[in-house]
């Protein structure tokens, strides 16, 4: 794998999972949806909450980002022959959108890749991720990491 | 969903993917295999650092948890078809196994489950971790949380 497969395998993705940290310290993780856009200044992510944000299980991950920005996610493939294995994981850091361009931008995508957002336009707010770093592993290929 | 079910699901993942927090204080998830005990004084789960640790995907989840205990896993199922969706979640604290006997039991725990445990043992570190608390979501339902 190399760094181009890792991203096309990552935005490719339905489903990964966010990793975030509480107020208090400790981690945070689950599954989520998102797009990953290539833009001029790196790989973003948008993922977003939602509705009823209140009872969501959105909800924490927002609280999380809030007070420390700092998020890790990853995709993977597991199969019972682990000569099959692979993950790609992107650690960055999270806003929340502002911008009503941005947001509309962001549910267009999402909608795009996910066919219930269509249907049914998530009404809570939008996160950004800006990645700083991918990282990749796959069985039998060393592991390797680029900024 | 209930608890009972949850656990079961949780027992009976192939792979989750665990949170922790790195020395400075940014959040870590990397898929990982592993497995349950139901034992006398809660739910507890095993996992192990593959051969060579020094250059394992295992490593860096080591070096968090020496210096911040405090993990969060998850499995999930996701479907085209969101009203499929589900996750269980467990969070709690890890340490690294010292009895060999305890260690013994992990590792023929984890080579019933995988086969290719079996065939090749882990030669690096077992890490517990004692599960402080259950919680799942199931799409159609009402988040549950449970001790």
């Amino acid at each position: 794998m190399d760094r181009d497969e890792a991203v096309r395998k990552l935005t490719e993705a339905k489903v990964g999972r966010i990793a975030t940290v509480r107020p208090d310290g400790s981690p945070h993780v689950v599954p989520f949806v998102f797009v990953v856009i290539d833009a001029d200044d790196g790989l973003r992510l948008y993922w977003c909450v939602d509705d009823k944000p209140k009872r969501s299980r959105g909800l924490q991950r927002l609280v999380n980002v809030r007070a420390n920005p700092a998020v890790e996610l990853e995709v993977d493939r597991y199969d019972d022959d682990w000569s099959e294995l692979w993950w790609v994981r992107a650690s960055g850091m999270a806003r929340e959108v502002t911008s009503p361009d941005e947001r509309a931008r962001a549910l267009t995508a999402l909608a795009a890749k996910y066919p219930p957002y269509a249907g049914h336009p998530p009404s809570g707010p939008v996160v950004a991720i800006q990645v700083d770093r991918v990282s990749w592993w796959a069985a039998g290929a060393s592991r390797t990491e680029l900024s």
